[in-house]
């Protein structure tokens, strides 16, 4: 494999081999870092501490372009309160990144080709599950950890065979192959699998699991009786559901809080991999309620995480995003303005209202009980066309609505190129400022393992 | 005036309070940065030099969201090279700001209401310039800086009593007062004015300039015999024109470098305001080729400064956005791409096109050798329709087949609401490192001023 060659594509990479070639320079990590001296951000980073962390922890917003974590703050935003509150998001941003893939496949990338240049440093053409251009396997960063004795482990809202888990913990030439990708993390040696996907997992492949010894669970309340690893856990048949239909909540904190917990028995240390995998399946379906919904899922299990790298003070955690999806945008239709408070106030998913208002004869209550506001006579009208038509025009004609009343943008159902944020704390978290590429987070992140670690 | 009251809107200003107190945190400046560490970007911050600015350059791309500048990555990315060449943005990239207005504005903010926050440290309201929610005027960057003895300036592509230069050197409870903004330039003693506008000066205005001492200059080839200050360069009616049809070129660079030169006379410093203004009224009209060639313009003016900012070491520069304009995005309708080459082979804007092909009976051909590829029929009639009706119908048109050959995404012809970037370089550039408020960018700067000054 030719470094150089993939390299190249990234002027950032090539700048970043002296310092790949220099580790000393972590020494500076102890420094102040410039978000803490600005007083505004980022104060919760340990600023004392060791040089080079323990345990690494990755968290991917899938599609989470800067326009999300921007409506995320004002939908975040206490109307009781004068001030507009920070996220998570603010207090730990430290700068950006390109997401390009490799040049056969343009400058817009699909979540396989980020995913891998996010866990191996290079570049991939599109639907690349950690093979490089010629389809050759690339080390993952999840293999140079099981080498290095760390345990290694997923927690994901998608199917945990998705493209960006994919991509950290097997090698295939297409993200489609999810049967093939399924079997193949039998041979991972990951401690904590978790998410949805059991459709991919038939009996056979399952028996394999717990003959190497791993729990196998399906139902999320069993999670708290897992107390060792190493667990399977798959809890619904594909992805798990939206956050907005979910009253039990939060269970990406959930799955996130019980990995740092089983991993953490390692006294090694470990990496984790953390995905909110449905913001992005929510900006396909241009669908503003649910992506907010999935928003605040993910910062819940960021916010768990930030107080894990509080307290441990040696885990680094870095954020970000493997693309933008659905070109949304905060205020559209050349109206200043845009009504997050609309959004608060739906209280299911489009899909699901329109499920519900399908089935039921008082279709206009439903609506106006769910949506959270009593549409218009015209809009009613739309509506009932919608409903006459099933169940995916009707979803389309009430996200459209709440797009209209909250003047929410779309351009796209797919991906768009805007660079994304890079968010960090903990021992390393300075290395990531300013401008970067994604393969050079992973070089970054390679560059913070332990130089070599005796296997337990 | 309640400097908390209208801080409280914003957690980071609250936050920013102990460290406006506490300026021996500077203190910290010459240490290396993230990004200079991380090798990747911001290489050309001065590590070594004075922990206050003498001079401060504040860079505004109005409208230019982080879609801009990943755009104007690929647009200038080198087809004969394997990598995407970085960008100036790239190179010195630190952190994102958060641009939203006073209250009663909602979360989308104007020109004005933004750059009365970058110049004041206060919010207001959509409209207006440099004073507070109840029209009272909020003490200004630049008069704060005449105050200390510093010289001041502006350069802009605008006419000079637009939004942001007008939020720098006037205060009215209206942007659109434009006579009343350019006669309360008078009383600016502003030491450089260059940009476009001669429509709002009328012959005695323009006597009561050159009365003080200002050399009053129209055509943009005079800016060289200028060897002193003051000046007042009116080079347009209103605003100077597209970069794409101006073969000269770099008429901002031009006018950043002649600022700095006369500007730099004065020993005690000086603060300059350059903006890129049009690349807004592009996003505005929605016009990606327009708004790439002022993206390259603005591009080549932070070069200038960058220089400037290398050589002299006593320069800060800090770069931002004041809002994002058109909800623009890098690939759309989709699919996953975005063909920048496109852009890079239309030869003049499609105004002017429009213009050209209504005029000349060999439209097609007009259209075909300024748009810089062949419409198929199917297009050629799409244009041939619009050009029936008229200049506007034809303009939008060739707009829009721009965009579908680019796959270039639009969602607004007005601002949205996503947070903008901040680049910096320079003594207290890493302050402005991380998530902050664009009033929290003004304080910083105002942190920055010499504490007193002997006037000269």
């Amino acid at each position: 494999m030719d470094f150089l060659a993939t390299c190249k594509r990234s002027i950032s990479c090539l700048l970043l081999i002296p310092y790949l070639c220099a580790p000393s320079v972590m020494a500076n990590d102890e420094m102040i870092s410039p978000a803490a001296v600005s007083g505004s951000a980022n104060s919760n980073v340990p600023t004392a501490g060791p040089a080079r962390p323990k345990n690494i922890i990755i968290m991917i917003g899938d599609g989470m372009g800067p326009a999300y974590t921007t409506a995320y703050r004002y939908y975040n935003d206490n109307p009781e309160t004068e001030e507009i509150e920070q996220t998570v998001f603010d207090r730990l941003l430290v700068g950006m990144s390109s997401t390009y893939p490799a040049s056969v496949s343009g400058y817009v990338t699909d979540s396989a080709a980020s995913a891998t240049a996010l866990s191996t440093g290079f570049k991939s053409y599109n639907g690349a599950i950690s093979v490089d251009v010629e389809k050759r396997p690339l080390p993952t960063l999840m293999e140079k950890a099981k080498a290095l004795g760390l345990a290694t482990g997923v927690a994901v809202t998608s199917q945990v065979n998705h493209a960006t888990p994919a991509a950290f913990l097997a090698h295939n030439e297409s993200r489609n192959n999810y049967i093939d990708i399924a079997q193949a993390y039998i041979n991972t040696d990951a401690d904590v699998i978790l998410g949805g996907g059991q459709q991919y997992f038939p009996p056979s492949l399952l028996t394999q699991f717990t003959d190497k010894g791993y729990q196998h669970i399906t139902e999320f309340s069993q999670l708290e009786t897992i107390t060792t690893p190493k667990v399977l856990g798959l809890f619904a048949d594909v992805q798990l559901p939206w956050a907005i239909n979910d009253k039990q909540g939060h269970k990406l904190s959930k799955m996130t809080q019980k990995a740092i917990d089983l991993l953490s028995q390692n006294q090694q240390g470990f990496v984790l991999l953390v995905e909110g995998s449905l913001i992005d399946w929510a900006g396909h379906s241009n669908d503003i309620a649910t992506a907010m919904g999935e928003m605040d899922e993910f910062a819940a299990a960021i916010e768990v995480v930030e107080q894990f790298v509080r307290e441990s003070k040696d885990t680094l955690v870095v954020i970000t995003a493997d693309h933008n999806t659905g070109g949304l945008s905060v205020g559209a239709n050349d109206k200043y303005e845009w009504n997050p408070v609309v959004l608060h106030n739906v209280n299911a998913s489009p899909d699901d209202i329109a499920t519900r208002a399908i089935a039921d004869e008082q279709w206009q209550e439903v609506i106006a009980s769910l949506i959270g506001f009593t549409p218009s006579d015209a809009e009613y009208t739309a509506l009932e066309n919608a409903r006459m038509q099933g169940n995916e025009p009707l979803t389309i004609a009430l996200r459209k609505l709440i797009d209209v009343r909250s003047n929410t943008g779309w351009t796209s159902g797919g991906h768009t190129a805007v660079d994304v944020q890079v968010f960090s704390a903990g021992p390393g978290a300075r290395l990531f400022g300013g401008h970067q590429d994604n393969i050079d987070i992973a070089n970054k992140v390679f560059s913070l393992l332990p130089e070599s670690v005796t296997k337990p």
